[in-house]
Order: structure tokens, then sequence, then C-alpha cells
């Protein structure tokens, strides 16, 4: 993990970043329903997903949401800070044993109201072993437009 | 934790609920962690923090939402799914030692393009022990109209 | 999770309540062990367990016990004390990928030695995916015969 | 860890052990809540619990249960299994903090309805740093009479 | 869990101890990354891995030594130190599946600066269920000569 | 996290590299005592702690070297294989709470008996917030000579 400076002017728009894959395992259901308590059959009964459409566990959307964000964070830039996220969509579900990446698109740059900053808006794709979209956000960030602090 | 099915005519508008507490702790930060893979310094690092103006370590914006969307996760109704969310915002960062809850209320109803369905919007209010707003979200809904799926 | 008043007298002796199920997983053995220090090759040693009898690892009889009764852990009842548990007895292995769920049972009600509560005892049946029994106790609650607290 | 075969006859009554001590801390808590799903803000909510007479949080009691019998797993009989537990009963909480060991008691031996096995009883006492009983049950074993298996 | 004093004379050159097994468990890689930091694809992408040499993950290295150390700690001798390890090599890879148990040797006994100390090397072997050496490593204690503390 | 080749002629001899911090919280000390099954008192029974010259539970050896040697994993080089460590040493202890970070010094560089391949050391030094050095080892790869695998 490293610590880079990137300024408003130093985004591109459209340019885009693929970050590394990880295989979500039985283990990460188990993990985020005890970290968040949201122990819904979807998620921890086998027996009971057998008798539904998608007839086996699927991940809690937090979860893939969390862990698809986690693999963006590489790198600080100290001069971004996160003002939340819109338009996130589950698209597909993942199963136990898929892998996933996440694709960061440049997709819009803006004037803000904090003056000495403007608005980036990364477009987030999470993506499976099978190249399907299974989950997409966009992540809004305040960003300096200078060193001069 | 119970299942109870709620059809779309039975969602009413403006009606609200309030989840119990709980409180954010060292180890759900060092989870959160583990758990996505983001060790910036802002979550994990407590001498850094104290030279930055918020002067402790700051609960990572997925695991204030994973965990305060988790404390809703009470009661199952089979007869919703969830699409995503809109106009996610941090507002407050959450500390260690911080008690949070959340309240829902019914925000909008709409008419969906898929037939037998409605939609429904949950505001979603994360509260922490001093009564200040600190995440903020719209959970959207797709809801049965009725039993003859 | 909900907060709701049941005093001694709404104690319905012989009524009962199912618990959603859950599926034990090899997740659970691996955090059970090593949150209680019991690494005894029984749940921990696969090829160990292949010369024994069940040929597979069995989980912890405190886990199936833990596990059991957190899945009826969904509604608070603050006018009852848990004082502690009888008969406990470990009827079948549970193995990892088994699916247990809970089904209590009011099996009995009687006077108590501290003034204005009655004591009543929850027959707990901890059940898998065939059916089968595998863990059976004896809950006893204090619970308070009034509001006049 | 040992492995040692200790038969019927050797179980000599009134004969006591003692385990290492461990302090439990406030990831016991949030580790236990999240390993079965009971997230009560008796164990969870540090506001809601200054609120109680305890005024603070205090242990599942299934936890305190769970760590204090593994901390009896230093040694492994081949001879004995563990049939379940009588007369298991919370005395005293257990806060974040405390330190917890456990003592072992020979308390009873007896015939057996199994062929070839005799069943002992270990009174196990589960003790925190300030000499307070805070847990207590009876273990009961099935153990083979002779190595003539 | 035993507290046993062992003076650097009660050290027998050549004598050797055998640790029980364990099973290193998909859920253990996951524990170790979140642990560490350290989510490289080696250990967490098994989409990835199908394209390596070894076409699945491999654990950390870093795990394999912790665990297998972690196997050895079933006495605690009071009169010794641990001062370090020499020359720790990975031998082979471990997958999630194998089982590993520790072998310790006393290989070295010899004088110390510190008056009153005797150095002792304990080699460990850490081998896996084919009766493959995995791990192999040097640890280096510092042991009182009497008991004359 | 990024991928990028470096080639034994890339590493420059006394170059150095500094991590991030992190800060090392009462949780890591359960998780690993729970990951390796090594629960010994110096790590986990406070009482027993005050009664030793350090005065309070003091981190395992085995995960301040996982966990310094993970903060280095923030760059993964496909040209590189790590043999193993020396002279690992620890210096001082670590306690609940103290912020750790790594420095990595290229210390040598040779040839190797694999053609095609030379030996490159990193001195990893692991230091806590007050600049005292707390474990120290060597680092062995065997890193590509050139492109042309």
């Amino acid at each position: 993990m490293y610590i880079r400076s990137i300024f408003f002017n130093d985004y591109i728009p459209e340019s885009k970043r693929v970050t590394l894959g990880r295989t979500i395992t039985e283990t990460d259901f188990v993990v985020h329903a005890g970290h968040t308590g949201d122990f819904f059959p979807h998620h921890m009964d086998a027996e009971w997903c057998k008798t539904q459409p998608f007839k086996q566990r699927i991940a809690h959307g937090t979860m893939v949401f969390s862990i698809g964000i986690g693999l963006t964070a590489s790198e600080i830039n100290p001069e971004a800070m996160s003002r939340g996220y819109d338009r996130l969509r589950f698209i597909k579900p993942v199963f136990i044993g898929d892998t996933i990446h996440s694709e960061i698109t440049i997709s819009h740059k803006g004037e803000s109201k904090t003056p000495g900053y403007g608005t980036v808006t990364e477009h987030v794709e999470i993506i499976n072993q099978h190249g399907e979209l299974v989950l997409v956000c966009d992540h809004l960030l305040l960003v300096k437009t200078g060193a001069d602090q």
C-alpha cells in the first residue's frame, strides 16, 4: 500500500484501473454473517436454499459491496475524501467459490460547492470469473484542486 | 428471526421502525479490515491518526453501512427483493466505542416494470449515541403485490 | 430482534416454537476451536478422524450447544432471566455440512423461592437435516409474575 | 496437548485439577455474538447496559461455559466419552477484562448400563480473578473399565 | 496446558517430541490473510492459481510457520525464553486440506553469554499427511541452568 | 496491490522501503491465539502477567513476525520466490496498543545454484512507535535474472 497525492486535475476521464481477484469462500459468508448479525437463511442455510430458485447459498449484498470496494484499496490518495455511493445495484448473485475483481472507471468530474475541491465519480464494476457483472455502483469523491492546502 | 409475508399494499408510507443498538468495537475495526483487505491507516494506525484532524481511528464506511444494515435484519419478508441502494452518504465518522442503531422509514412506493411487483423505498438512517446521523441511504425493494404468485 | 415483555402467566405449557436453520460449516469448527482453545483431533485433524469410528471431524459439543441456543435468540424478554441448564445431552454427532435448527417447548412451570417470580423450563431440542435429535437440554428461566416491578 | 489413556479405575474421587487462566476480552464478546448469532444488547450495547443494574456489558452464558470448558481441554483421554452436562448454573456475570480459570473435581463414580464402562462425574467450577464462582456444572463421562477393547 | 520447569541440564540431546496433527482449512487461509493483510493471489484467487504451476491456492509461509509452531505450544517451561529462529526454510507448499504436525528434536546445547543460562536449539520439522517435510527451522532458546533464580 | 516484475539486476543494494504502520490490538492477540492454538498466559492472562517482569500481556513472537511481514505485502513481484528466513530475532516485546511498521533494506545479492536465478536478501526491521527495533530477520529471495522464462 502506498500514499500518493492525486489532485483533481490528475484524474483522467474514462481512465480505468483493474484490481486483483479474490475467491469468495464459505468462510467469508460465515464471517460476514457474524460481523453484521445477518443470519438470513439465504446466506446460512444450505438445506433451505436447495428449495429456492438459486439452489445454493448466496452472498450478502453488503459483503459483495464491502469486499469489492476493499479490493480497490491499494493506494491511498490523501487529497480525496469519500462522500458516499450512488446507484448501487445488485445485478447477479455471488456464490461460494466465485472469484470477483473490481474495475474502476473515472466516469465524471464536476465542480464542488466546497472551495478548493472538485467532484470526481468513480464507476465501480464488480465482476465474477465468468466476466459477468455482479454489482455496480458510483463512488463519489471530493478531491482537492491543488496542493496549497 | 422470523419469516413473515408483507405484500406491497401492506407497506405503510411514513411508517417507521427502530432497531436495537450495537457498540462498535476495536474488534469490529480489525475484523472489517481483515474481511475486506482495507488496512488504510485511517482505520488501523492509532499513531498516525493522532496527527490527523479526527485524532483517532475512524470506522470504514463500508463497515458502518454493513453493520447498520445488518441491524435491520430482524425479520425476513419472502415477498421482497433488494435491488440496491441510492444516495448512500457518509455524514459523520464513527469512532471506537460509539453505539449505533438504525431507523427505517417507508419513504416511497411506486409502480414497477416487473408485472406483479411494486417498488418500495426504505429510507435508512444510522444514528450514534449522541443522536447524530452518521450514515444515510435509500434501500430499494421490489415487492410482490399479492399472494398469487 | 425485538424486545417484548412476556410474563409468567403468558407462558403456555406445551406451546412450541421452531427456529430458522443454519448450516454448520468447517469455518464454524475452526472458529470454535480458536474461540475456546479446544484443538482436539476429533474436531481438527481430518486424517486422524479417518481412523476413527465416525470417519470424519465431529463438532465440539459446546459449539452445537452454543449455536443451537443462539438460534433461539430472536426475541428478548426483559421479564425473564436465564438460571442455567439441566440434562444437557449429546445424542448424535454433528458433521461439517449438517444443518441444524432448534425446537423449544415450554415443558414446566413452577413456583420460585424468589418473590414475584415463577420458574419456567424450556425443553430445547437441536435437530439436524435428517430430523434426528443431536442435542437436548432444559433451559431454566426465572420469570416475573407481573408488571409491577 | 497429549493423548493419555485414563481408565475408570484411574479416576480418583475428590482429586482435583486446576487450569491456566484466561482474560475474557471485548473481542471474545464480539466473536461469540458473531459465532452464535446472539446480539442481545446485554452483550453488545454498552449504552443500553449503562441503564441496567450491572451497568456494563455481560458475557454470554454460553461463552463462559464454552471457554471455561475449553480451558480444561489440555489432555485427551481416548478412554472417555462426554455424555453431557447437568446442573449448569450461571452464578455471577462475567465482565470484559475478567480473568477466569476452571477447577475440576472428580465428584462421583458409578456403574453404567453400557458393559465395559463406568460413569464418572467431573464437577466443574469456573472462577474469576476475585475467587468468585461464576459458573458451575457437572460433566458426565462414560469411561472404559479396562484396556481390553 | 501445563507449566513444568525444565532446566538446561534436563534437555536431552537428540530427544524428540511429536505434536498432534491439524488439518489446514480454507478458513485458515482466509483468517491468515485477514490477520496479516497479505491478500496475494497465490493464497486468495483460486482462478488465477489454476494458471500457475501449483494449480491451486498455497498457504502463506508465515501461516505454516505460525500454526506449526503453535502446535508445539502444549507445555510451558518457565525456565526457557525464545530468542528467535534460524534457517527457516519453506520446503514444499501446503494446500487446503493438508494435515500437518510438528516434530521437535533437541539438536544443540551450548554456553550462553548470559550468566546462569545455556543455549538450547530445537530443530523443528513441519510434516504433512504424506510424510513430506514442508517447513524446517531451528528454534533458539535461552534456558536457566538451575533453580536458584 | 500491484503486480510488477522486478528482476535480479533491478534490486539495488542498500535501497530501502518503509511500510505503513499498524496498531497491534487486543483483538490481534486473541485472533492469533485462536489461529495458532497458543494460549500461553504470557499472551492471554492479564492477571498472571501482572506478576511478571513485563507486567502486561506480550504479543506472540509468531504474530509480530507474521504481521510485520504482512505489512510488506504491498506489491507482488512474480520474478521472486521466498526461500525462507534467517537470523529471526525477538528484540523487544510488543504490547497491546503498540504501533509497528517494517523497514526493508536490500542487504545482499549473490549467485544461485539455480540457473537463471540470483539470490537477494532483504533485511527486515520491525519497529514500534518509539522507534525501537522489536524484531529483525533476513528474508531470502530467489530472483530471476531476466525475462526469458
